[in-house]
């Protein structure tokens, strides 16, 4: 599947006293990814939320730990989608330090389409070019 | 004026690589604080969103820091209404480390009531008896 | 194995535009239920790291996520040891609205114990009694 | 004074259920600026702690509001120093929209020089020609 790429620069709020980036705070640049896949894919979440009503609510998510990001490292971020079925898509990314690409994180989102109230809905015909289904590892 | 008490105890999330608290997590503590002090006041901020669409939307944040609370103090948080007009109502608040009372932060917000869509608008009717109109300092 | 019991309340910040707590905020809420999870057992996860110098780095995190928390709501984590070896630690965590009793979550971190430099330890002696060896879903 | 330009680019996890980005948040983008304001000026803020041990702890924040980022919005960031004294410094910021270029906030931080003990100290000569001594409003 094709991969996008994003980059963060780590921010002091997202360390903690141990003097490394906060493990929630890996979830976050998950998220930075997906909305910068989608953008790859060819449309806006945010359009996707605001014009059709549907949202990628998150069901799942996994990450492992590898190394650890420091304040003022970059971090570039691979995404992609790892598995599509009629109501669900799975994302999952790796993370690396930007100066010696060293694997710091890898992780795992699994996603349900659903309509504002949180009903889980089909993802809406408009997007399903951009969304093939696919089986798991495929 | 009445002042609301509230305690939280500093989460591991909330520190950063200096080994104290994040200067933006007591913008946060403020916000637990002012959602109590509706509590002891007599009613649920939450049900003023979703029952008479009015917010208490941030037109100014203020914080002075004096001293750094660390991971896994308890601090206390006194909060008081400073400030009512037709269109706005300012808070006050004081934390304190619970251990040795020592004042780490003095803060102040100011909210302008506004809709939904964040037009200014009057304090409903119904909460009118929980602001009543003050002039600051008094 | 012995379960601890922690409430949150949901705070605004918590929250995102989708009107829910956002989903990395549940790793934040698995961070308290694990620092009063070590309370319970008998001691400060803060002196652990302070005193003997060890750390109970995450090296996964994992999520399942199955109803929506809200802003207001509160929130019950229970938190129990699901694995213990000799230098790794495994909690497991069931989040349920408290209004309700209905389950919003369930989760697992493990972790390795470290020094500060973030190498590999065994579990200081001191804190075995806390932690008895333990297989996986035993 | 030199004027810093960062760009953010909004992140879900930073609104709330307001649809809009949680007030705190503007504290995290002043310190993304205030970063790349030192970077700017010829240092990294990173080295000044770790090669110097001197931090710029934060002694006073302030944000006024003035209209709000959405999800996905670019937002610019202008910062630059207002004040520079012996033993503190003050960055002023400005953060506008980046489609309309509308402000949406401007803020101020005031940071005493601090040893990583906390204590007060003179900042050291090799950062003292980036902080010339200046009054403020000069």
């Amino acid at each position: 599947m094709r991969r996008s790429k994003s980059r963060v620069r780590v921010r002091y709020a997202e360390t903690d006293q141990m003097g490394v980036v906060y493990y929630a705070n890996y979830l976050v640049w998950m998220e930075v990814a997906r909305v910068d896949h989608c953008r790859m894919l060819g449309f806006e979440y945010r359009s996707m939320e605001e014009d059709s009503g549907a949202f990628l609510a998150v069901t799942e998510a996994h990450c492992r730990y590898r190394a650890s990001a420091k304040f003022n490292d970059e971090v570039d971020i691979e995404a992609w989608v790892s598995e599509t079925r009629s109501r669900s898509i799975r994302f999952a990314y790796e993370m690396r330090r930007a100066s010696d690409d060293e694997v710091l994180a890898t992780g795992e989102t699994l996603h349900a389409v659903t309509n504002r109230e949180g009903r889980m809905i089909r993802l809406p015909e408009q997007y399903r070019e951009f969304f093939p289904l696919q089986a798991k590892g495929s």
